[in-house]
């Protein structure tokens, strides 16, 4: 059989960082602007999780306010001391904190860092089939469709 | 829907540590005693991948060097320099390095404390059904049963 070719060890934070900053459509990137994602998973060929390091700055968030129904979710703190909003509670997060998200469960969740230094963190989710995300503070929701990419829709159902 | 009772973030390293030391017959359990891991995915009920801290002290190993066929696997470094051994060649790692190994690319794999401080590292794995495990070294294989356990076979295919 072929190896890979990266089969190395490297260290995360020197891997290229994602050129998409963000799929959601473009009234809703604000959210996410001071995010930055390396693919660390799909470094080494990865495809049935995925694996980013990603960094917020100071007054952004890791996503809009989200629950997904199929596709599991964790997060292992690296840097920094995050916020993490569940539904309507908030959790101050620091460094070897990690939480996760069973898919389906309801909970709707995201990190914003309302500290003054960046935060860093490792998030897992899975590549489920059929996945969809409920954005229950705004008028938003995704599914991912057999390409494996994401079609954003109002709750009406009309597309963006 | 209902909330899946562990939501909050917890210390990765204050979750408690998984009891059974090891899956493996006991012939081979020597090569992973120093083994410790703690179950981050199970704590918040996750399924469709598991991520676990684990801990090797000096002289112990991650596992005995394999290769997956269906589940991919990624490991982040924590703490400490474990040497990674993929098939011949060997790799010192430090706490930020990660390293990626996609499934059926036939890259047998381990992580060994030649150390004298303890290494943790998070290694993530997802669940995909069929995989089998190929241990190039010694006289074992694996395979995932349809209860999500693992048999270990000898080579000619009797079971231990």
């Amino acid at each position: 059989m072929e190896r890979f070719p990266l089969s190395e060890p490297v260290a995360a934070d020197q891997t290229a960082v994602s050129k998409k900053k963000t799929a959601y459509p473009k009234i809703f990137a604000p959210a996410v602007e001071g995010r930055e994602k390396r693919k660390l998973g799909a470094a080494f060929g990865l495809s049935n999780f995925g694996v980013n390091l990603t960094r917020i700055q100071p007054g952004a968030a890791s996503a809009l306010l989200h629950a997904h129904s199929r596709q599991d979710e964790f997060i292992y703190i690296l840097e920094g001391h995050p916020t993490l909003v569940v539904d309507d509670e908030n959790f101050q997060m620091s460094p070897g904190q990690c939480v996760g998200f069973k898919a389906g469960a309801g909970m709707a969740h995201q990190l914003v860092n309302r500290s003054d230094s960046p935060v860093s963190y490792l998030e897992i989710g899975d590549r489920s089939p059929g996945d969809e995300v409920n954005y229950p503070n705004v008028d938003l929701v995704a599914a991912m469709n057999a390409n494996g990419q994401w079609e954003f829709r109002h709750k009406d159902g009309e597309p963006y």
